[in-house]
């Protein structure tokens, strides 16, 4: 089994309608340091998982449209649930989708996964994996 | 698959009775960096694996039972046998046992696994993984 | 000369009113992980610079006053001027007041100073460095 | 599940050949931190998955293979293909092979896994897991 | 005192022709974290030491002139010179020449420092400090 | 002006016998993360402050005189004082003595400064600085 991994981060601000999330209730914010890995049984043409400036380029361009926001106000976190387990599982899930926009022999040999690794804090950080092209990863 | 994660540090001193170890049969000690992750494949109402600041507490009060500790008095340990993969397991073990007294609407999703991975240098670390409520994950 | 270090972090959002800062002029969030120094150039009678478990009590005590907050609204940074070097220089004047508070022979020998590094990034920080008792440090 | 983790690194020169690398098709190098971990169900007779020194030697022997090297001109990446991933496998491939010869009361209990991963820059990596004495680990 | 500082890194290869680097005088290569710090006594009008997307962008366009390329070939290394220590000189005075051009509001107040670390492995690192527009710091 | 750093580590159990410092009077232990800086305000022939390698030696050799051993019976403490700080101004102290034995071409250029950093858990660390051959740096 292969993976390759490549990080990034992204700043956001955000709060939680929920009473269970205690003083994050109130407006806050964050730094996500994010990881993203895909794992592949084996390795394309080019003796690689995929390119490492085109996988890099995929997750900019997904945090692009999370950074320096303010993420109440973003649509695919209803009613204020942008917790870290969400917000990996957005990220996780779009980059998948754009995954599947790579020209065949530029993309992870099937069958793929995708993992994204969210670190909120030094001493916090929450993931999410999928499956590329069936959904999530159950075990 | 979903996975949270939280860190934490715990200082003991301990010495090992089997002459496989060397040097390290010696009274020394270390620092443990401590790594709890929890995994499920789903989230609670919450939108999350679990609070993280329960999870920290969680593995604070297991860790309290050995911080500022000689290892070589500890009952886990008979025989002066604390190595980093028993430590691991214990506090793996430990870290599941709390986990099922947490109220169901604040627990994680069953079926949830417990990792544990104790960083003794910045060159050697050693985990262990148990599913909850059912012992060792042996695959 | 000798120095003590402890870090911690904390959790905010913030947005900048000056056309200066671009995207971040937006409402947009951080998490800043601590790093706090005290340089002196002898030790106390307890051969410290000070007690570690006071010095990280002192700067939680201080970072509780941002933690969880929206900067816009704090009276230390009047016209949405939260820049990570102001921050500092309120995290490191606050703990050098706090310093001054401590019993003589639990404090740092004087001369002392006191620097705080603010990691907003895996790319980027920023820091300020005060002499206890006495204000900036200009060379 | 037990695991067993020690790191080093190794500095080498390389180059693509393939024109997908783009600028990487020039003369570079890079410093490769090297993460192996051990994986097996169960703990030896001395308590541990393996010594930790032993394992580290190991390591070390097979680095120094190519340590201080230009990898173009290295057998085991014929027509410049030294990839991160194709190094991660013929590390782990090469660690696997050392293990096999490691008298059986001081080596991991089977079925055991390798896995090693390379990361060449703060912001990429590249792993590869084997299983011991069985080959490639495909799910 | 007030610093701001961003990080990138660069990856080359290279040889020593002198004798005194033992396996270094093989061609090899390595990945130079490299950390980038201006030290400034006051703030600009910003309430900044300078724009971190500004610095960022000048230290990128310094390690440019360096990333995917053999130093053996490289003018400001002569007759096989560029260790650790003649690459962070280098790269310290190239970002304060350009430092220089930046427009006054936007620069960091004078007078300024410019430091700039190179790690170049988990275990060994190298800096270099000079006084913008005044040269090398020598105390 | 330059400087080079190497780390390494070392794991110790010891305690403290005054009342100061709470728990820790209790026997426990720590791994100490150990970073060593030279600086100087030139280089010396080799283009170099000294050999990385040769450095590390030195620290090394220092380090495997606390390395597995409980520093309340180290002579260097008197009367349970090993706390982070005294150990730091020890392996400092050692480090310098060990350089004024280094031949003239291979030691760092005069005047030459010696600074350990002990880092003992993620959340804490001191340093000791000294000046080569002239005793502790005091501003």
């Amino acid at each position: 089994m292969f993976s390759l991994g490549v990080s990034d981060h992204v700043m956001v601000a955000h709060s939680f309608a929920d009473p269970f999330f205690g003083p994050a209730q109130r407006l806050h914010g964050a730094t996500y340091a994010v990881e993203l890995t895909v794992r592949t049984p084996s390795l394309g043409p080019h003796h690689v998982v995929m390119d490492i400036g085109a996988l890099r380029g995929i997750l900019r361009q997904v945090l692009a449209t999370l950074d320096y926001s303010n993420l109440d106000e973003h649509a695919a976190f209803p009613g204020r649930t942008s917790t870290t387990e969400r917000l990996a599982e957005f990220v996780a899930n779009s980059v998948a989708q754009e995954l599947l926009k790579v020209p065949l022999d530029a993309a992870p040999p099937a069958p793929a996964t995708v993992s994204v690794t969210l670190r909120e804090s030094p001493v916090a950080w929450a993931s999410y994996e999928v499956a590329l092209g069936q959904g999530a990863v159950t075990s």
